[in-house]
Order: C-alpha cells, then structure tokens, then sequence
C-alpha cells in the first residue's frame, strides 16, 4: 500500500514523499529503482515520528490532510492552489492521530466516502496541479513508455533523455 | 489492495465491480457493510475467471483497459466519455494478460508512469465523469458525513437519508 502511494505521489507531481512508522528497506529500493528507470528528481525520506515531520513543515510551508471528514475538494482547492506556499499533503487513513486535524492548514475531503489514501492522493494532486501530472515528462528517464493503442512499447536511453 | 480498488471504484461513481482470482468473503462483507452504511447502488460480483466478463460485456459495452503502456488519458477521454455505451474498466497491473489489450475497445494509460491501480482507476472516473463523484449523494444511507474544517461529525440516520 506505500509503494502505491508514494508511486502515485511521484507519478501526479509530487516532488517528495517522507513516511514514517517501521522503516521499510523494499519500499525504499522500490522507489530507487522506479526513479532511476522512469526519470525526474523525486525524494523518498523515512522518519521516526509523523509530529516533528508536520512541525518542521509549518515552519515555511503549509500542511493539506486528506481525511473524508474534512472541507469538500471542490469547495477548498481554489484557495489552496493559490496559496504559494509548499504544500505537505498528510495521508494515512484511519492511522491518523486526532492531533493531525488540528496541525493542518486544511482538513481536505476527496469525497465524503470511504475508498483510499492511494485514489485521494491522486485525485488531490491531479486536482491541485490541474492534470499537470497526465502529460508530465520525467527528465534523466532510462525507459519511456511510446503510447500505444494496443501492446506495450518501451524506448530505452542508455543515458537517460 | 482489492478492497481499495472496489471502495475507489464505488466512491467515484461506477455502478458495480466484478472481481477475479479467488474468492474473497472478507472484501464482499467489507463492501456489502460500506454499501449498508454509506448508501448508494453498488453491487459486487465474483467471476471465475476474466474472460468470460469481458467477452459477455463486450456485447453490448465497451471495455476500456487501464495500463500505462496506453494511449494518453487526455487524447482519448472525450470520445470514450462521447460514447454512449456502458463502460467496463479493466484494471489489474502487471497481472493482467496481454490478450486484454486486444479485447479492449480503449487502452488508456493515466499517465505513461508506473503508480497504481487504485489511483488510476480514480483519475479515470474522475476525469470520465467530471468530477461527480466529489459531491456525490449516495441515496439510503445510515451514515453521512458532514464536512468540518476541523475533526469528524457524521451524522446517523436510522432509516437511510
């Protein structure tokens, strides 16, 4: 389920993901291996705890949690992209301490229904980069996917594009 | 990561989810009890194997394959969203069989990047329906979130809203 989500962090913009609870050397190498094959500048970090990840970021930048108990997408997103301040988006369902409500600058509903951390994130970022993500071209790739209409084809650069 | 999917697939707007493999009573009881809470029309059904879906629905529906090695998600939802029949989406990552992308009317691919099922099966309904899916009502149910820009209230109704 981390390896989706942080995957779908890198795919719709995002340019970092930091996650904490049991270190997890597989994901880590996972998404080490996605970077190096697919391309552009993306940061995996692990910490201990989430509280001093969130503190440290209110410092310069702005907190969105994504909890279906929060403000309706449709009803924030503007005032959100137009805050231009860097943005850490918290996610982790029903593991989210009550205290994470309080220490963000927004409580964000992706839909006021269960579905998951994985479909949130995605919808969030595609809605706050407005689709930036569909089209986005990864610097340094080793492999490039050419749209097909049927089968798969797959250019490699040895020294990436 | 099947539960995800179907409650993603039920959260952004499809009808139904039809799943495969082995027979899961857990996630049918997990969906069943999201249905009876939450509201709404979804059913969930178990194949035994893809292929009859598929061919069965490509009688009078369209199929559209989610994978990453498809035509651009921006360059095809219009006519998919154009045309007029039901829409089966087929989603299953690296497991799903290269014959799929022959039966397939669609072969889309939201984004060319590796990420997830979950998150491509959101962007796709997402983008498909408009975005109905982010104030959707789900008809009959028990519970209803109200959106609060701090902490949870949900709202019970004994007989369904």
């Amino acid at each position: 389920m981390t390896t989706h989500l942080v995957l779908a962090a890198r795919a719709f913009g995002a340019s970092g993901a930091t996650y904490t609870g049991r270190r997890d050397p597989k994901l880590e190498e996972t998404v080490k291996g996605v970077v190096s094959d697919w391309g552009g500048r993306f940061s995996l970090e692990f910490a201990d705890g989430w509280r001093g990840v969130v503190q440290g970021w209110r410092r310069s930048g702005r907190v969105v949690h994504l909890t279906m108990y929060g403000l309706l997408l449709r009803d924030v997103i503007s005032e959100i992209r137009d805050d231009p301040a860097d943005k850490l988006v918290v996610v982790g369902g029903a593991k989210v301490p009550g205290e994470v409500f309080g220490l963000a600058d927004w409580n964000v509903a992706v839909t006021s229904q269960p579905h998951s951390e994985v479909s949130a994130l995605a919808v969030f970022l595609h809605e706050l980069l407005e689709g930036r993500g569909l089209g986005a071209v990864f610097e340094g790739a080793r492999l490039r996917v050419v749209p097909q209409e049927r089968g798969k084809r797959v250019e490699e650069s040895p020294r990436g594009v």
